[in-house]
């Protein structure tokens, strides 16, 4: 595996690949690698020629009281990680590379969507998004890229944001990478306590418990109402439950698939999950 | 040369191109073609083994009260002079094209420097070029891109905008393209009277009357209320008459390299121009 830190050497490391017209799948993380992050490296080496792989904590997409300076920051395990599953070029530029001393005056926003669900209490951090995937798009030129449903309102984002401004890319979505009990995969999990680690699953249990309500037709405020109930009971501060369309649009009953989201505070950690529920 | 109103068929006629690493240029134009176009064609023949060229009057650069329905359209007369010059592949998408029926979220957006000149009575202009501009550089994938100097402001702009989004795209400004009388060749000429037409090369004068004063040590100040002055009296009605840095930043005299920037109607006509003055 290749490691670049400049868009320039990653640009000689990719000319190989692009004149023998290989195909490129992208998938950009923030790092503090998991096996969340491991499966769309997995997923990109199924359907792409080559993989590269993005880690850059993006400092646009952080709120001014949120955790930018103290991101995890792992690069050596992450290397690790990486080259094991068979990563092709790692990319991972400084603050400097990415966004240099020019004035930034550019920003990709993508409206509607980013307002609901962790966008009201994440003002801009979508617009942060959209602009570093934006630029990491220009610089990569993948054929196809790659994000995780945990974070489904970001890959509904992106694929907005694809379709809009014409990319000439593919998205894929990959399903959540859970614990054995449960709990989806996040670099936050790693600011658990102990004990906030074993109340932690809750969330999706009140999630497959939602499912399991709808299907004994269970009125679809009544299921959102008692996931609220049941987390808050545990221990769980309730930032969001919420039942939309996997489009992020409004939805009032369970008569099409939808797709479940819960936000909710274990201490400090904000933990997010979700759930797609089929209609058919 | 090649006519293509579909994405997919301009794919299909620039594949070979692309496969044959030909370099792309790129002229994004709304038709209702001059010389000053077909000076950017010229250019991008220079420059590049492939000319694409686009004709799209694009909506969302268009205000509420401003002439989009009323925008000459006159393809087949502009595809006749584009062959002429050489021109590879002419794309003319519809609207359905290129913004389809899904709803549409996503903007780019550039600050301050949309904020001044043009920016200031076309709110949200520069939203819409920098997002259509955006959309045709992902559909057409140029090495390079030609702008006339004309729209300083949107040059700047795109300047600013593709720096910012690291586009692997390279700019070039090509210099006015003027009538022998000096007046800036532009689509709304032809909106003018015969009375007007005499008229208006005098904004080309007034400006070239500032060089020398400037030359002759002539505060700016003084300069810029002159040409107000002069204009006013030959019946326009001033929107601006400003001085910026070539990358629009404020300046408060003849120090450095400026451009002097005019835009003013006559009668409903709105003509734009300007002037750079080298300082050394």
């Amino acid at each position: 595996m290749k490691t670049e830190t400049t868009i320039q050497s990653l640009n000689a490391a990719l000319s190989p690949a692009r004149l023998a017209r290989k195909t490129i799948g992208f998938v950009p993380t923030m790092g503090n690698l998991h096996q969340g992050h491991l499966n769309l490296v997995r997923e990109a080496k199924k359907l792409c020629d080559v993989v590269v792989v993005s880690i850059f904590v993006n400092p646009i997409q952080f709120g001014p009281n949120e955790d930018f300076d103290n991101y995890p920051r792992t690069l050596e395990a992450d290397s690790q990680l990486l080259a094991e599953v068979g990563c092709d070029v790692l990319f991972a530029p400084s603050v400097q590379q990415m966004y240099g001393d020019l004035p930034r005056r550019t920003a990709v926003v993508v409206g509607e969507i980013t307002e609901v669900l962790c966008g009201r209490s994440r003002a801009g951090h979508f617009d942060g998004v959209a602009t570093v995937v934006t630029k990491l798009f220009h610089i990569v030129q993948p054929d196809t890229a790659f994000f995780g449903q945990k974070d489904w309102q970001q890959l509904a984002v992106i694929r907005q944001m694809t379709r809009d401004l014409s990319f000439p890319i593919d998205i894929v979505g990959v399903p959540i990478a859970r614990a054995e009990d449960g709990l989806a995969l996040s670099s936050r999990n790693g600011y658990l306590t102990d004990l906030q680690r074993k109340v932690a699953p809750k969330i999706y249990q009140s999630l497959t418990d939602a499912e399991k309500a709808l299907r004994k037709k269970t009125p679809l405020a009544e299921v959102l109402t008692s996931i609220e109930a049941n987390l808050t009971k545990a221990g769980f501060e309730i930032d969001y439950v919420e039942a939309l369309t996997p489009d992020l649009e409004a939805v009032n009953a369970f008569d099409q698939d939808i797709v479940l989201f819960v936000a909710a505070k274990l201490g400090n950690t904000r933990l997010i999950d979700n759930l797609v529920v089929k209609y058919s």
